[in-house]
């Protein structure tokens, strides 16, 4: 976090709607996150000048941090930080034997802004009533007031980092007594994600907690079903532990009340449709993004995609079971879903997507309950999740509780402030959330899986066998995928397979319902005398959509949207040809 | 013409659903025509050859030339080309007064490949037996057979240049008698185009006959409708000639039998809908495509777009009128449109679209006879004309007379072998038509109107304005355009204008159906210490849906779908800045 970031959120009381600290912002030497302690201590007059008016970059550059905040819940650690991350327990009683000792009951006096707002963190006692304005996750920092940081900084792992206790030394006031530290030592919540599902061990986590992990490129076009434990899994949160028996998921917005429905009701009142879609998390290939410029969020490679079948009722036969009829169409606009996901101030994960994409007979959308013909994994929304096809991960809520039939999107963090895109020159200090529309359809997007970037082919070979994956959002079809070796000076058009029974003849969707992506292949000799190919491969879709030539152009703020032609180099080594 | 693509030609007795002569490919000196005449003329030996069988290769070759004969229609004449073609007058009677001399009678038995294929033009007769296999226009040449070219020519203006007549010339073989030449002058066709409608001066031609023309750009953005004396024109033939009062529209296909309704009945028995929809050629900016390298077809500016409301009965209603329902929704897959403009061999222009477009509340789709407020032009479609929202301008049938519910598409020279995208690799020689789908939804396209390419701006002026507009097929609405002054280095956002009340609060139109295009504009400071801007635009629809960055990746044969970010390059003039 830089500093005058850090002065414009000083700025502001009171932040909403945030999630925890984001490491990346706070990613900053020991040292100059003490100055810039230092310098927001010695400028209280900034207070003044704040409470005389926001001005319009200011709201945009809190706008910009209220977005990196809850970004949060996207945040990216890298495999070996995220590992690191559990077994961090950094001294913080050192240098601090002469402060006095405190009494729970003292600190839980210290609640609000005007008591002060003070923490316990392993037996020592903060006054963290300065940071609260500061503090990237916001308000909800002030769930721990008078109270223990552990069972919060146990459900976002992020705070598991050397300088984030570093800066927290800075405000430490004294010690709570002994006796209370052993009391909240038996009561201290245990990890809320102890209970996480046992995941492939072949997956690459980018997050542990929550878990966020995708699989090998090359397991991708291995074949046209996803396998579920190699489906990229994307978790804001815990995984909820759900009873299936007690289950119950709710439709409300609509004329004729409330309606419930218990997973049996669910699974017998409504025919059963099964659905081929791919899935892809808005920030899938993000990585190469980052190579351009940092961006905020996980650093996900091209395998935060994965395409499956999912079979459940349709939303549309439950809408109109729950009252959905012309008096409704005539001002429901959206559909929010919650999930039963919560963070710790109970807002729970949510999404929406238009109404007419939810009642749509076309629109394929699912309540599902099963994935790839079996009960829905843990990781994938046990026991019942939305399935969206041609639209953006984010909005196929998991864990699925509530359904709410609205004038209005749903007002989520997720909906609003995230997951939307913005021109490369937007900035964390320029971004107005409210100028972009939710990411809703994605668009025309292929990847390499195979050969990965810097493989070796020897020339013996003679050629060279290029896989990959091509698929565009709201149904829109794959029409073409062109491949070149020679970084896109010269382009051939790779056979496409868009079924489920090998090579043979296409399967064509129905005009707007090409859920399901397409995998392609092509072979090519090695063209002589070149050391390097740079193989390209580029879609289109039936509306002819195709990918941006470079990433540049498309950079922006949270890395989202990552379609440019994907690049891989490969070298050819030289070997005996007789051999 | 290359002399392979003539052989490959002439080792096919009979072409079919092609039009005439394209010149492009005859555009070869008259020696080099000669030469490759007298190759053909001693290589007999390739008949039988070909009688043992296609080879793929070869059949690609004709998919090929029959695609470009078809694009006869989409011909592309330059400006001054089209004004020369009517003036030409050559004299081919110079060199051939030893020649015999025929009756009418005589020609006219020489009507087919076996007693050979006679024609006459101004007095000449002509031998073309030889030639009807080369006829990039296929065998609609047959239909001259025994009699004057004259008739044929008139309709297609393209054969009206001087190597084609150098090409006509060696096949002379006498003279038409005084008195039939006579004869045959007073029955001599008129001008089809000759009851063309007037058209505004400010237009920029690129084809007479057919008229095919588009406004200077920079007219697009004077207003958010384009005004219909400035929208561009691209008709296919002489524009139909017809009488209100017996018009009769015809719907086909459905259970109840044949519909026909008359313009009164269209008007009064459905209700008016208004819908503002922008229209774009799938030529659009061709030219730029022309650039990289020669493709087929008008060679269109970035202005063969325009936005107009247009006024009519729902397709919707008036299929639902005609029987359609959910029994014919089992089997109907598209529905197809017939103009009253028909060739010379009495084929109606013809295009398709999918059903669901077609019966879709959302889909929008009329059957238009008012354009702006006024009676439908001549020149947009006189009394009715399909307008069918977000889709490719050449499925909104002018002039039309008949609508067909099919299983089918369109059997049309342009639904199956014209208007189609092809990965750039793809050739003449190697393209086939069946492998990619007709064109229909657009996709994200954006221009700058102003400045135009080379312009000068001076440095006094201290900022430049830029201005365009931007659309996306589908009913995508454009959600940002972004536009660069260092030829894509660092990009701003421009201001969007959404609607016919200037720059106030952009009025959203409901998802899925923003028919209409946005219009443009940004101010910036002319950066210190530069001499030219490269100035860029890219659009983004909302599935995030962009431009690509450069025209040759996506450069195809036909020169359709050219919607790479549009460049513009200003030179800044120095001026004494105290002036």
């Amino acid at each position: 976090m830089n500093i005058s970031a850090m002065l414009l959120v000083r700025r502001v009381h009171s932040l909403t709607r945030l999630g925890p600290l984001n490491t990346q912002r706070l990613q900053v030497a020991p040292a100059a996150a003490s100055s810039a302690v230092r310098l927001w201590s010695s400028s209280r007059d900034d207070q003044r000048s704040y409470q005389r008016g926001h001005s319009p970059s200011w709201r945009n550059a809190l706008a910009g941090l209220l977005a990196g905040a809850g970004a949060v819940l996207a945040y990216g650690l890298h495999h070996h930080k995220a590992e690191r991350a559990d077994t961090i327990r950094v001294q913080t009683t050192e240098k601090s034997s002469s402060l006095p000792t405190f009494s729970q009951e003292e600190v839980t006096k210290h609640r609000s802004l005007d008591d002060g707002v003070w923490v316990t963190y392993r037996g020592g006692v903060y006054d963290i009533t300065e940071f609260v304005a500061m503090h990237p996750g916001g308000d909800k920092i002030m769930l721990a007031a008078g109270g223990a940081l552990e069972p919060f900084w146990a459900l976002y792992a992020v705070h598991n980092e050397k300088h984030v206790l570093d800066i927290l030394s800075e405000y430490k006031v004294g010690e709570l007594s002994a006796d209370d530290l052993k009391k909240q030592q038996t009561v201290e919540s245990s990890d809320p994600y102890a209970l996480d599902p046992k995941r492939h061990p072949m997956l690459h986590t980018n997050s542990l907690k929550p878990f966020n992990a995708e699989p090998p490129p090359e397991i991708l076009t291995d074949s046209y079903i996803t396998p579920s434990a190699f489906f990229f899994k994307r978790n804001h949160l815990p995984v909820p532990q759900v009873d299936p028996a007690s289950y119950q998921l709710v439709v409300e917005g609509l004329p004729g009340g409330v309606l419930k429905l218990s997973l049996e009701e669910l699974k017998t009142k409504f025919p059963k449709h099964t659905v081929t879609a791919t899935l892809q998390c808005a920030g899938n290939r993000r990585s190469e993004m980052n190579k351009v410029k940092q961006v905020k969020g996980l650093n996900w490679g091209l395998a935060a995609i994965g395409n499956a079948t999912w079979s459940g009722a349709k939303l549309r036969d439950v809408l109109l079971a729950a009252g959905y009829g012309s008096d409704v169409a005539q001002w429901a606009r959206h559909v929010q879903f919650e999930g039963l996901d919560k963070d710790v101030m109970g807002t729970a994960y949510g999404a929406s997507i238009p109404v007419n994409k939810a009642v749509s007979e076309e629109g394929d959308v699912l309540l599902a309950y099963e994935m790839n013909g079996e009960e829905l994994p843990a990781d994938h929304g046990f026991p019942v999740r939305v399935v969206v096809p041609g639209t953006v991960g984010a909005r196929n809520v998991k864990w699925l509780r509530k359904i709410i039939v609205s004038t209005d999107e749903s007002s989520s963090h997720w909906q609003q402030n995230d997951y939307k895109g913005f021109s490369p020159g937007i900035d964390w200090d320029t971004v107005d959330y409210r100028s972009a529309p939710a990411i809703q359809e994605l668009p025309i997007q292929s990847a390499i899986t195979t050969p990965s970037d810097g493989a070796v082919v020897y020339r013996s070979a003679k050629e060279v066998t290029v896989k990959g994956y091509a698929w565009s959002g709201g149904g829109r079809e794959v029409v073409r995928v062109d491949v070149s070796l020679d970084g896109g000076k010269t382009w051939q058009v790779a056979q496409l397979r868009g079924n489920e029974k090998g090579q043979g003849p296409e399967f064509s969707p129905p005009p707007g319902r090409a859920w399901a992506w397409k995998l392609w292949e092509v072979s090519a000799p090695l063209p002589p005398e070149v050391q390097e190919l740079e193989i390209v491969c580029k879609a289109v879709d039936n509306s002819y959509n195709m990918q941006p030539d470079t990433i540049s152009p498309i950079w922006n703020l949270r890395g989202v949207l990552s379609n440019a032609w994907h690049r891989v180099k490969v070298n050819i080594r030289e070997d005996a040809v007789e051999e």
